[in-house]
């Protein structure tokens, strides 16, 4: 009979388990599995790369620095001669997350992303063609293309895939919240616990859910009031032409929230607890109390992973054959 | 006797050996020795950390870029609002050899050399104090100056005394040349030999000597015939004041010279041929042939080392009391 009930209790305790884990609308992030370590390598060259850049002075990592939690934590970021971006740089890290790249998302992965910089006049200011004769100038690099791509052609297309390759690795995994998730109960502070049961509670869920806490969705910015705002970014809008889509955006991650400062896409909060107040009253109709404020800011500071541990990439010298960088118009 | 006549030749190769090592004008590089492992990292920290710079985008990294053999590869440096810089920005690979740091060695050291850039206008833009605001705003920081200095205190004197820490660590040793030196005969090219002779022989080695193969003294740019060039440096003159100063620079170090392109305090050259031949031209009052070129510039190329294994660091996040970056005018 204690024997039936030990086990009536086990049983109903994996049960009880296992539908909670089936609750949680956050999802645990995991490591990133390498399949192909060549490709990864060269993409993250590529990703290191400012040869990739008129000036020859910008790469893929000026604007999501790999040492900042993949962003430049700056309201918009400094292109080509000092140009001023349109937007808020988002993270590079957990991107492959996201249902489409861009705050628009305008490209529909990370490979169709990592072209747009290098082309665009207020980024890296460099063409397609240029980028390709200047990365085919250098053997070290044909190399690394014909024993990945099976010859040694360089075209933008190989380019961006093998960056694209690089960024799906760049995930962060075993966050305090992920060591909850897995059942470590002391992994989190009980105001942080407090923070989650708040989120979920209050509805934020709603749009912040899945293993990157967004990303799976559009959704209006200033849902049931404005978002006051100079930027003139219009989000979906600009993509498929609708009036509905004005001011919707994709919904960022919040993996390392606290890593990736100024929030919302004109870059224009500085603070988390002020950016989860803005959240709450303009998209949900709510207020936080100052408690409220603290525990969901310790919720989210719960949400910083384990940063992509990268060996710099020694890059293969410029010769005769290599397009000359134009760092300053003549 | 063919036992003494075996120890004879024996004692006399050991001195030939001796003998012919002690002729090279031209010395091994060590790898770096570190004893201070907390203040290498601390000072790797700083040396990539843009939130130095008034931007917020600019490092000590930046114009020293590590995957690009320690220089940003440009004639001259993009700065704060992508000003131009007035010189090549030298390597700062095996730094630490040269017998004062800048192209006119106004700086005694790398510590000294580290706190101009900072607050350069026409570099990272900031101010000292700012720059200690900065990095005291941050606990991670602080916790580590305590740990490495004794007390909380972060000034200047500690943040450069860091990254000039971490910067005598990046060292190439193990060149081809240097296993040549060592007794691997093989270990480059009969044409870099050739090459080598020649260095030798022309007098190359009378300037570029020691192990850095430059950076032991000062020599005027244009020593038997006019350096042509369009940047207005004047080399020591600006720090002694003196005429006979005048277009006196520190003799640049040649080890990975292929890597440091383009060449000379201008910037102007970006052959190594073209950077041999008007070396031997206006320095030396000779001519190269074809083939000589050829060696020397093999010679040349057998100068790159291993270069510095960096894994990147993680930066701690800004804070409530960090002052915010300045990117753009207001």
């Amino acid at each position: 009979m204690a024997k039936i009930s030990t086990l009536s209790l086990l049983i109903a305790s994996v049960m009880l388990t296992a539908t909670a884990k089936a609750e949680e609308p956050i999802e645990i992030i995991k490591p990133a599995v390498i399949t192909e370590p060549e490709k990864v390598e060269l993409g993250k060259m590529l990703f290191f790369e400012p040869r990739l850049s008129m000036s020859g002075f910008i790469s893929c990592n000026s604007c999501h620095n790999l040492s900042l939690g993949g962003v430049d934590a700056l309201p918009t970021s400094i292109g080509h001669e000092w140009q001023e971006g349109p937007i808020n740089s988002p993270t590079v890290l957990n991107a492959d997350y996201m249902l489409a790249q861009f705050w628009d998302g305008r490209a529909p992965d990370l490979k169709a992303q990592a072209a747009g910089p290098i082309d665009n006049p207020k980024e890296m200011g460099y063409t397609h063609e240029l980028a390709v004769d200047t990365i085919a100038s250098m053997p070290a690099y044909v190399a690394r293309f014909k024993d990945i791509y099976g010859s040694d052609e360089v075209n933008i297309d190989r380019i961006t895939d093998a960056i694209a390759t690089f960024e799906k690795t760049l995930v962060t995994p075993n966050s305090p919240f992920d060591q909850y998730l897995s059942g470590d109960k002391d992994a989190i502070s009980a105001n942080a616990k407090q923070g989650y049961q708040l989120f979920k509670d209050k509805g934020c869920v709603s749009c912040h859910n899945g293993p990157a806490v967004g990303g799976t969705m559009y959704m209006k910015m200033g849902l049931v009031k404005p978002f006051h705002t100079d930027n003139p970014a219009e989000g979906r809008k600009a993509v498929t032409g609708k009036e509905a889509d004005k001011f919707v955006f994709k919904v960022p991650t919040l993996r390392n929230i606290e890593l990736t400062y100024p929030y919302f896409h004109d870059g224009s909060v500085w603070s988390l607890a002020e950016a989860a107040n803005t959240m709450a009253d303009i998209q949900l109709g709510q207020k936080l109390t100052e408690t409220e404020t603290e525990q969901m800011v310790e919720f989210l500071k719960s949400l910083t992973g384990e940063q992509p541990q990268i060996m710099l990439p020694i890059l293969p010298p410029s010769n005769e054959n290599t397009p000359r960088p134009v760092p300053f118009k003549k």
